[in-house]
C-alpha cells in the first residue's frame, strides 16, 4: 500500500482495514475516490483499491436487486431523450478526453440504474423477456468475469461442454432421440436463430448456393403465417430470397394459419404446375407461440404437408418453446419432433437473463457444412485435444459470447421441475387475468377463447366510449386509448404493458407473464391501474 | 426471517448479523446452504438469503479477479473433454430433474472458474481479445443486473443514448464530420458487422434485392484480400452471393493486397468488358489489421479505385480500428474517412470485455432502409417520446444485448487519453518482442520488417533443426514444433500463445498483445518458456 499512502487522504493501511467485505466505515470515508481507473489492477498495489471498488459496485447492484422486488419502488423514472441528453443533476452522458474519478464512475453506475427500466419488477409486463432470476444473474456475473469466447474448447473448455450437455437435454425435450444424428447450436437472439434455419434449409436442398450464390437455385419460396415473427421475412430479405418470396399465409381468428389454404398453394405449386411463376417451395415455418396472440400453429398438420412435399420444417419456438418443459402444456407443441430445426429462446419464457437463444437442427453435420470456412488460424487440426469440440466453424459469427453458463446454472439450481413449475405458474396467472376480465365491464377480448400461451389481448373501453355505436369514430377513439394509458403509466412509473394494432384491429393491450415475481395481486394492480388512468379518456 | 428460522441450522436473525458485507463468521458457518434457489427472491423472506448468496458469489469472483493478475497463478488447469465429462471431484456437468442446493451451486461456480482459462492473465496471449479491465467488468455486472434489451428507448433509455453518444465519438475518430448524414450501429461480433456491410452495400446499389431476391441483380462480386478475415467470404456465402463470387486478391509478403492486380481486375471488368462472365463488382473490403500478420491494407489507394468505379468501400477494422485512438499510430488507417462503412471491435484492441463490436455506416438512413420490416407490435409510431430513438428495426436481429455500457463506462473512466496510452503501450511491447527475437539464435521471422500492429509472427527453431538444410524434411519437422510447444504450455498451464500455418508457410507462432496487464517481463517469460519447452524437440 506504500504508493497509495503517500496520497492525501489515502486509505488506512490494510492492517487495520480488512478491505474484503466490507470496507470499514473510516475506510469508506477516506478519500480513496481521488483514485482513478489507472490505480486499479493491474497497477502496482492495485489490489486493494480494486477490491474496494468492486465492493462498492456490488453494493449498488445488490441495492438495485433488492428494490427491483419491492413493489413500493417504481418500475421506471421516465424522462424524454432530450432531458437525459441535457444532463440530470450530475449525470452527464458525454464522453471526454480526460479520465474521471472512480467516485464519479460509481455515481454514473447509480444514475444509469436510476434512469433505467426495472425489467425484473413484478409489475413490468412489457416484453416477452422479463424478470430477474438471482441464479441467472450470478451466472452472468461469473460469465463476465471469465470473459471468454465460445469458439474453441481451448479457451472455453467448461462452457463448451456445458453447452453440449444442455443442448442434449433440450433435444430430449423436443423428442429427438439422443443419437448421433443430432446436432445443435446456440447463439444470440431468436431472429438470428430463425435466419440460421433458412440458411441450413437452403444448404440441405441446394448446397451449391454456398459456392455459386442464389443464381444456382430456382426461385426459392419460404412459407410462414402472417402472424409469425418478422424475422422470417427479414431472413428472406437478407439471405437473398427477397421479401416477396416469403409467402405469408392467412390465419384464422386465433392467428393459426389456415392449413387448407396453405395446402392448396403447395398443391398448386408442386402438383400440376411446378413452374407456377418458376417458384420452388423450400421451407415452412410453424410458429409455436406467436408474438402477439401467443398462438401455436398446428405442427402435426404442417409436418404432414412438409413430409408429403419434401419441404424443410422449422418450428419457431422462441416464445413457446419453454412449454416443452411442462407436462401440462407441452401438447401445444405436439409434432415438434418432426421438425428439421427448432428455435427456442430460454431468455423468454424460461426467465434466463438476456440473451440465450438456441437453434437446434435435427440432421448432424449440416450446420458445419453450411457455415464452415475452415479458418486455419483458429481451428488448427493438430491440437492436442479432440478438436470436434471446437464449434466456431458452425456459426456465421466468428466470436460467440458465452450465453450458456447462466442457463446451465439455473437448470442445476431449479432442476427440470423448477422450470416446469415456473411455466405452469405463469400460465395460471394468465388464466386468472383472462377469467377476471373476459366478462368484466369495459373490456373486450381481441380473440375468442382461452389463450394458448400467457398472452392475453384486450381492449379497455373507457366509460365514455362504452355506449358509442360501432363505426369509424369509435374505432379512431379506441385506437388512441391504449397509447394514452401506456404513456400515463410510464409517466407515473407504476407498471408497463405492451400494446399494438394488428391487421384491421386498432391498438389493444397485450399482456404477457414470464416473470417469476408476478403474483395475482400484480395482475389486479394492472387492471386497477388501467381503469384509474383510462377512466376519463 | 421467520420462515427461515424454522429450518434446522438456519441463520442467526438479522439483528445480530448485518448480512451486507460481510456475512459474519457464525452466519457463514450456519447451514443456510440447505436453502435452494426457491428460497431466493422473489420468495417471501427471500431478501436475506439472496443478499448472502450474491455476496458469496461476489467473494468467488473477486478471488478469481485477484488471482488472475497474480503471476504465480496458472493461466489454465488443462483437462481433456473426456476428463471433464467424467466429472472432476464433485464437479458434475450433467443436469438433472431435481434442484440442487445453493451450496452445490457455489461449488459449481468455483469449479467452473477453476477449470476454465484465465483470459485476463498477463501471460495469456492466445487471442486478439485478452485482458480483464476492472471498469469494464463492473460495467458488465451492471448490464447483467439491468437485464434489458436495446431495441427500444422505452425499455433502455439510458443505454440507447449512451450508444448514440459513444458512436458519435467513434465517428469523429474515423473522421466523418458530425453531421446528420451519419448513422451507425453496434452489434455483437466483427463477423456479423462485416456481414452488415455487405448487406448495406447491396441495398445501396440494388435495393430491389430486398424484395425480389438476388435474381433481381446481376452476378455481384465482392473483393477482399486473401488474408482478410474469413467472415467476408462467409457473408458472401450466407447472403446468396456465393463463395466463388468473393474474389480473394493476392497479397505481398506483408499481407497487403497487390493493388495493381486488383486494379487490373477491376479495369478488366469495368473497362472494356463489363460482361466478363457477367460479373458486376459491388464491394471492396480493405482490412485494417489482418488477423494473423496485423497488416493494414493501403486504404487510400483502394479508395481511389472504389471512387473511380463507384464501388462500396468497407474497412474491416475489427482488430486495427483501435489504433484510431492513438495519435502515433492512426496514420496506419489513413483514408478510413473515405470508407462507406467501418467495422471496429472495441472488444479487441481496446480491452473492452466480450462482446462489443460496431458497424458504422456513412450514409444516413441506409441501415434502416436495408433492414426495416416495421413490426408494429414493437415499434409503435404513437408512443409519447421521440421514436427515432427506437433502433431495433435497423438490425437483422430483433433483440439486441446491451453491449454499450461497459464501453461507455471505460471511456468515462479512462478518457480518450487512457485508450491512447493503452494502445501505445501494447505496440511498444510488441516492438520490444520484435527487437528481442529478430536476430536471436533459434528464431526466424515470418515476414520482413517491423510489424504494423502488435502481431509478431515467428518460428522457433529447436537446436536439433538449426543445422538442417532447407527442404521437405526440415519443413515437416518445423511444422510440428509450434503445436508441440503449445500443447506442453497448456499442460503446464504457464502461458498460451497462438500458432497456425498460412499459405505455404508451416506452423508459426503469432504473438499478440492487447492485455493491459502485460509487461516486458511477461514477454521475456514467453520466450524463456518457448525455449525451455522447445529445446529438446
Amino acid at each position: 500500500m506504500s504508493d497509495i499512502q503517500h496520497r492525501p487522504g489515502a486509505m488506512p493501511s490494510s492492517d487495520n482495514c480488512p478491505l474484503f467485505h466490507p470496507p470499514c466505515a473510516p475506510c469508506k470515508n477516506a478519500e480513496y475516490f481521488f483514485f482513478s481507473s489507472s490505480d486499479l489492477l493491474p497497477a502496482k498495489n492495485g489490489e486493494e483499491p480494486t477490491m474496494q471498488f468492486l465492493l462498492e459496485v456490488m453494493d449498488i447492484l445488490t441495492n438495485y436487486v433488492r428494490k427491483t422486488f419491492d413493489r413500493s419502488t417504481k418500475v421506471l423514472d421516465f424522462h424524454h431523450p432530450h432531458q437525459l441528453l441535457e444532463g440530470m443533476e450530475g449525470f452527464n452522458l458525454e464522453l471526454s478526453d480526460q479520465p474521471e474519478s472512480l467516485e464519479q464512475i460509481l455515481v454514473d453506475c447509480r444514475d444509469t440504474l436510476k434512469y433505467g427500466v426495472r425489467t425484473g419488477h413484478p409489475r413490468f409486463f412489457n416484453q416477452l423477456s422479463s424478470g430477474l432470476d438471482i441464479i441467472g444473474l450470478a451466472g452472468e456475473w461469473l460469465t463476465s468475469t471469465a470473459n471468454t469466447n465460445m469458439f474453441t474448447y481451448e479457451i472455453a473448455p467448461v462452457f463448451v461442454l456445458m453447452e453440449q450437455l444442455t443442448l442434449k437435454k433440450m433435444r430430449e425435450m423436443i423428442g429427438w432421440p439422443n443419437g448421433e444424428e443430432l446436432i445443435s447450436f446456440p447463439l444470440t437472439g431468436g431472429a438470428i436463430s430463425n435466419m440460421y434455419s433458412v440458411m441450413v434449409a437452403r444448404y440441405k436442398y441446394f448446397p451449391e448456393v454456398k459456392t455459386k450464390g442464389m443464381s444456382a437455385a430456382p426461385r426459392l419460396v419460404l412459407f410462414t403465417s402472417e402472424h409469425s415473427h418478422y424475422s422470417i421475412t427479414k431472413a428472406g430479405a437478407a439471405l437473398g430470397f427477397g421479401k416477396e418470396n416469403v409467402i405469408l399465409l392467412s390465419t384464422d381468428e386465433s392467428e393459426r394459419p389456415l392449413i387448407c389454404f396453405m395446402d392448396a398453394v403447395l398443391l398448386m405449386v408442386l402438383g400440376g404446375c411446378v413452374s407456377w411463376q418458376g417458384y420452388h417451395p423450400l421451407f415452412v415455418n410453424a410458429t409455436a407461440g406467436t408474438t402477439v396472440y401467443g398462438a401455436f400453429d398446428p405442427i402435426n398438420e404442417i409436418a404432414d404437408i412438409c413430409e408429403k412435399y419434401n419441404l424443410w420444417l422449422h418450428v419457431d419456438g422462441a416464445w413457446g418453446g419453454g412449454l416443452l418443459m411442462s407436462r401440462q402444456h407441452r401438447h401445444k407443441l405436439n409434432g415438434v419432433e418432426r421438425a428439421n430445426s427448432v428455435t427456442w429462446n430460454p431468455h423468454k419464457m424460461m426467465g434466463v437473463p438476456l440473451q440465450c437463444s438456441a437453434i437446434l437442427v435435427r440432421e448432424k453435420g449440416i450446420l458445419q457444412g453450411c457455415n464452415s470456412m475452415c479458418a486455419g488460424y483458429l481451428f488448427q487440426p493438430d491440437k492436442q485435444y479432440d478438436v470436434t469440440y471446437d464449434t466456431g466453424d458452425k456459426a456465421i459469427q466468428c466470436g460467440r459470447h458465452v450465453d450458456i453458463f447462466k442457463f446451465w446454472l439455473m437448470w442445476k439450481a431449479k432442476g427440470t421441475t423448477g422450470f416446469e413449475e415456473h411455466i405452469d405458474r405463469c400460465l395460471e396467472l394468465s388464466e386468472y387475468l383472462y377469467n377476471k376480465i373476459k366478462d368484466r365491464e369495459g373490456y373486450e377480448m381481441v380473440f375468442e377463447g382461452q389463450p394458448q400461451h400467457t398472452n392475453v389481448c384486450f381492449w379497455y373501453i373507457p366509460p365514455g366510449l362504452r355506449d358509442m355505436p360501432p363505426g369509424d369514430e369509435r374505432r379512431e377513439r379506441l385506437h388512441k386509448v391504449a397509447p394514452k394509458i401506456k404513456a400515463m403509466m410510464m409517466e407515473s412509473g407504476t407498471t408497463m404493458v405492451g400494446y399494438q394494432p394488428q391487421g384491421n384491429k386498432v391498438n389493444f393491450f397485450r399482456m404477457v407473464v414470464s416473470n417469476h415475481a408476478v403474483t395475482r395481486s400484480d395482475i389486479d394492480f394492472l387492471i386497477d391501474e388501467i381503469e384509474r388512468l383510462g377512466n376519463d379518456l
